[in-house]
């Protein structure tokens, strides 16, 4: 990364003032035709919603638009700068939604940070929307808001920073684990940063049959003998199988298998690489500078390396998955998502690679066919 | 009005699955693109945005995004059928500012009809936006909605079923007035109707400068002697420079000038007509059915009749102000909307028409100038 893609991007953003805009598809060049979409025709429409709810995601926008939601409490890498800093990220996913899978999505971004604020705020401006993308909400609250939403709301809701980075890391794992000729029953994972995408990833390996699991986290390995576990980490717990030692990211990267990283730049060593145990996958996804740069990990051994970034081969990144499951789910009216569905989609994913090799784990995201392949998966699911 | 509009109505909203959709301003074609349009380049955007919120309106959807909001109380002349309901008459609305004043503006339609509840909701959502058109609220909380957001937020809030109904009245009063040869200060007005729209048009009247009114309501003429008036009903009594009689509508229209019907159909006879002074101005605007239809007014000795619908002359709708009152608040940042500034849009409108007759006392709707000169009024506000 250099200063130029954020000069280049500022001079996008004012040359364009701002990304997304809204579109009329009809044409009001008469009379007659605002008597339709308008007054006095439009009456009938909402008489017949009013009569029968069901039908405002057949004669509206419902049908089709999702809502980015966000609080601004963790912007990409930077932190909590709030609402009107969250926009332009927001922003940028809703026309990647248009753009990659014809969904309408528009971003709301909420000038509150309290929990229960936040749950009733998006409840209170569902009836528009079909969906709701939940986006760069701070750990461990985004937890609580996601749960909470799916029960309370009869549309589907999903955190992608949880979902959809669980999601591709798993169709990664999925097939790397071809590669090196290992099951998923006898790998040893450590992952590292258990904020939302870790705690996602954790709950969906587990579901998915991966329970040799050891977690880093700032203060080093997950273990019940440490006082200062959140509920969420005390859950992850359980859902390894493993006893989890005492000690550093050092101690547990000893002879694994996979590192998954979702933590911070830097932390993992040549040395570490190289206690790991044969042929070791290093996921190493902190952006934007990875745990381990790849040329570095491949000198010490990785057999196969994947990071967010769109400069190095095997970039693993939530667009991957987000518009095609959005897609699928709106085109086949799924009433909730459900860990189930998202196992679904990283096989379906990882089983649509024809040219696996170290080098491509995974579909590139402008690969025209991985949106239809994410949201045909869900069709199983309406 | 016959039910081959509603047929075609419902028609139209099934073949095009509603009416709004989004659209980029960016082909997002390569991975270059993608880098500023989203990460790592959006990160720029957003920090500089957190360094100075102003940005926000330069580099983002906001510059040029409002908000079309609504709880579903007042759902045209249906009354109060919700909040899915609402979607159809609020991205109608969406279209019209689209197609008509290249304003982006998205429907929200609230899921709570409790006033707190609703300025709350407003607040929070209101940052990716650069106003708020508040839409088919019910009176009298419509009131309290629109005082307390304009007061709260740093966007212009306008409620339009108040603000668009009463400057097209007064644009159309206006020019009456020139037809009749009479002027603002002598003449007499009965105003029925005292909702939303009727208490607006009488605030903006008294502000113009027409202090004679006597307002009518469905129990009658709205006198001090009354017990049950509503806080909005004594304030309009308050600008009135009438000593209000107890009595009928009858009673009311007995030598007036002019009668501005917001209430309901078929309630003024030829017979109150008659009873008006020389040359009668009469805007029968309850929708779908006048309070009298233009036929009967004429014949009756009505000089000039207008009325809310697009098939007899003289049609009084708000259309024909929001968009560009709208257009020119976000191209000249105008912080919030004043009486006096619906007042200096009356007022250009009313000048703008060249040919004036008594079959056509403003410009047509889709006249291409009115955007223009609606607008263009709030650069003095600037």
């Amino acid at each position: 990364m250099n200063d130029d893609v954020y000069k280049k991007s500022i001079e996008l953003h004012e040359k364009n003032q701002g990304k997304l805009e809204t579109k009329s598809k009809i044409r009001l060049d008469s009379k007659e035709v605002l008597s339709m979409a308008y007054t006095p025709g439009v009456a009938e429409v909402s008489r017949q919603i009013a009569q029968n709810p069901a039908l405002a995601s057949a004669l509206t926008l419902k049908k089709n638009t999702i809502a980015i939601i966000s609080d601004g409490t963790a912007i990409l890498g930077l932190g909590n700068l709030g609402a009107l800093a969250a926009i332009p990220v927001m922003e940028g996913k809703a026309i990647i939604f248009k753009e990659f899978a014809g969904v309408d999505a528009f971003p709301i971004c909420l000038d509150t940070q309290d929990t229960e604020e936040i749950i009733k705020a998006v409840k209170q401006i569902a009836p528009v929307f079909g969906g709701i993308n939940l986006e760069d909400i701070a750990s461990p609250k985004c937890f609580e808001i996601e749960e909470r939403l799916r029960r309370e709301l009869s549309i589907p809701v999903m955190h992608d920073d949880q979902w959809g980075a669980a999601t591709v890391a798993l169709a990664g794992l999925i097939n790397s684990l071809k590669l090196v000729g290992k099951n998923k029953e006898n790998i040893r994972v450590v992952l590292t940063g258990i904020g939302a995408a870790g705690v996602a990833t954790a709950r969906l390996f587990a579901y998915y049959g991966i329970k040799n699991i050891i977690y880093v986290d700032s203060k080093g390995i997950v273990s019940s003998s440490r006082k200062d576990l959140t509920k969420e980490k005390e859950e992850l717990l359980n859902l390894s199988i493993i006893n989890a030692p005492e000690g550093t990211l050092a101690d547990a990267i000893k002879n694994a298998d996979v590192f998954i990283g979702l933590s911070k730049p830097g932390i993992l060593s040549e040395d570490m690489v190289r206690s790991m145990s044969e042929k070791p996958i290093i996921f190493a996804l902190a952006n934007p500078v990875p745990e381990i740069m790849p040329d570095i990990a491949k000198k010490a051994g990785a057999y196969i390396v994947a990071t967010g970034r769109s400069d190095f081969p095997n970039q693993l990144n939530n667009s991957l998955v987000f518009p095609g499951i959005f897609r699928g789910a709106l085109d086949f009216k799924i009433s909730q998502f459900s860990t189930q569905m998202f196992v679904a989609v990283a096989e379906a994913l990882a089983g649509s690679v024809q040219d696996l090799s170290q080098e491509k784990i995974l579909p590139d995201m402008f690969d025209k066919n991985v949106v239809k392949i994410v949201s045909q998966t869900l069709k199983k699911f309406s």
